[in-house]
């Protein structure tokens, strides 16, 4: 087991009608808020009038528009530059991980004299950052649990995963009857972002007894929950439990003690939606079978075994590597399944920048001391597959 | 699934060696140090002096002896008496789950002008509390990252649950070396403790996939791992897994959605360690299966199938009953095995005040809205069959 340290000082507030304490939660930190939301669905479901209204007697600026794969430019500098005109005290997350990812940026942007890019570029480290707090809106990203978001910046083809301790949220409002309305789509791709966030956990060097339990009870539950989701939009039981694992499954709860995976096959999705802003979940689909297949050898065949076995329940008698195959072949088929298109092709991206795309990754992803160590050719190799 | 609220703020420092940070952790809050500790093993293992050492330049008094079940007077009246003399800005409690489940009611009552008795009985609320850092010596009540304590009050038989989100400890440090030397009977005194904080929250009206599949692997891992380190104390795997899901098994993090399940079994192991002053956890393990025995219905048959399928590998194709009784045999020959005294009449504990502890437990612990309510002849049926 390997020493470590966790903090995560964020209030989970959870549950059916909760918003009605969004303004004692707000008033106990600023009345000078930023409300960043992102195309409009607040705003069809409701929940941006009901924010308007709880916040009555609240200054309130607002920072709309904020796209998936949310962008350095315009959105984190345009929320620099609110904040700091209007003296704003807390920044006010209403929408799904992307906003909630830039709202993140912005509040260490808005504490820092220079150029935010520089923060979320590792060059400086920040000292402070504006409170957030969040309405979530869709079950995905689990940015609600952590203190990272994933800032794209178009023109450089970056796409970077910032993470410092100061942007864990101060609270989340999880209610998941705002998730009803969450397209098949995007329910899907929320799925299975939070399924890969277990795994990147789950497969690495050595893992407690605990660890693992807890990471099959996620998958499971993301599988039978999503599904229902998926059947029945307004399942709330099955929103719920969605929403509570997938909060869970980017925060590292489930893997403390573990050795660090290195966390591969984000590493490869980012460079696919940085070059071509596909849907992060359906990238990491897209991936997660290939990588699998890719690394399954006689050191990591115990693993693949025990996947298989505590997830899909196939039968534990049958010779191990025909159990890690077909634990990979459920892997593949469940995201089919659930309508997730399953080729790099299918979502628009061809050969043409395939090797380019390998070398970026291979050069600023540092995989290759992942759990198994990928090269350029080995992520070339992946890409390839999934095509 | 229940709406909840969830907030745990404190800092896990886990692992080998993490001890040489306490300069830094305990710095950044103050430097006029209470040091809490028990009868002296911290002084047996060298830690006593090593905190010492590494607080040089500190102000530190000492308050020593606190006893197991920690007592209100002298325990908690010395330690507010201590702090309010000295000016103490940190309390610093080295040693198991008593000296910090005193150090608690300590860091309330140093910030209150009354009798600190009038906030564990909750006649008064704490406005403030005293942070509190802990180096933890055993692996068992979860104390460390929770933000409850255990009082007793002798003269009154009373042993109260005193909590408040106030009592987190800003920082936990957990080195499972400390818990090396820890004696068998208190290593499977604390396995027992937490497996039943474990099953206090599956056995609940309704629990999420992901929570029952957490807590399974809890329970499971604390069987592998605590009999490991029965049979080799120093295997650091062993105690540093079974350190941390004690850490996690008393946090309500297992169970965030489920149902309240009033956790019976302590309300009525309160009472006996209350009147005897026997150890928690071997208390917890008599009355386990005897409660499980009486609860069993048709309407509990389910959990207990599930709990016996999950959890000790039964059948499931047995029919119901026969898994569940056996799933309740296993649990009983589990903790006998690990040398725990089963029955009452071995720690101590005779017919005498039978009646009167049911009595005691029906007017104080509100288990008439448990899982399974309970009346005081139920209570008294579950002691008696403990006898």
């Amino acid at each position: 087991m390997q020493n470590f340290e966790y903090c995560t000082p964020t209030r989970l507030i959870f549950g059916k009608g909760v918003i009605e304490k969004l303004p004692e939660v707000l008033g106990g930190i600023g009345k000078k808020v930023l409300l960043t939301y992102g195309g409009g669905s607040i705003k069809k479901i409701g929940l941006y009038d009901k924010v308007l209204q709880l916040l009555d007697g609240f200054e309130i600026t607002e920072l709309p528009g904020i796209q998936p794969n949310p962008k350095y430019d315009p959105s984190v500098l345009d929320g620099v530059r609110l904040c700091k005109e209007n003296g704003i005290e807390v920044i006010l997350s209403v929408g799904g991980g992307s906003v909630l990812d830039c709202s993140k940026a912005i509040a260490a942007g808005a504490c820092y004299d220079g150029d935010p890019w520089d923060l979320i570029s590792y060059k400086v480290k920040a000292r402070k950052a504006l409170p957030i707090v969040d309405v979530l809106t869709l079950a995905a990203t689990g940015s609600e649990y952590d203190c990272g978001g994933v800032i794209s910046r178009t023109e450089t083809n970056d796409k970077i995963g910032y993470i410092d301790p100061l942007l864990f949220p101060v609270a989340s409002f999880l209610d998941p009857c705002y998730t009803f309305s969450v397209s098949k789509k995007q329910t899907a791709a929320g799925i299975a972002d939070a399924m890969n966030h277990i795994l990147e956990q789950y497969f690495c060097e050595d893992a407690t007894l605990m660890n693992d339990g807890f990471c099959e009870a996620g998958i499971k539950s993301l599988m039978v929950n999503g599904r229902a989701c998926l059947d029945n939009p307004e399942d709330y039981t099955a929103r719920a439990e969605m929403m509570f694992v997938c909060t869970l499954a980017c925060n590292n709860i489930m893997s403390l003690g573990n050795s660090d995976s290195g966390w591969p096959m984000h590493g490869i999705e980012h460079a696919l939606s940085g070059y071509y802003d596909i849907t992060h979940g359906e990238g990491l689909a897209i991936i997660t079978p290939r990588w699998m297949q890719h690394i399954l050898s006689e050191r990591t065949l115990p693993r693949f075994v025990k996947y298989g076995v505590n997830v899909f329940g196939i039968d534990s008698g049958l010779d191990g590597w025909a159990i890690a195959k077909e634990a990979i072949d459920r892997t593949y088929a469940f995201y089919e399944s659930i309508g997730i298109p399953m080729h790099l092709r299918d979502v628009g991206i061809g050969e043409e920048r395939l090797s380019e795309m390998a070398h970026h990754i291979a050069a600023n992803e540092g995989l290759d001391s992942a759990y198994v160590p990928l090269s350029e050719e080995d992520i070339l190799s992946i890409l390839r597959a999934s095509l």
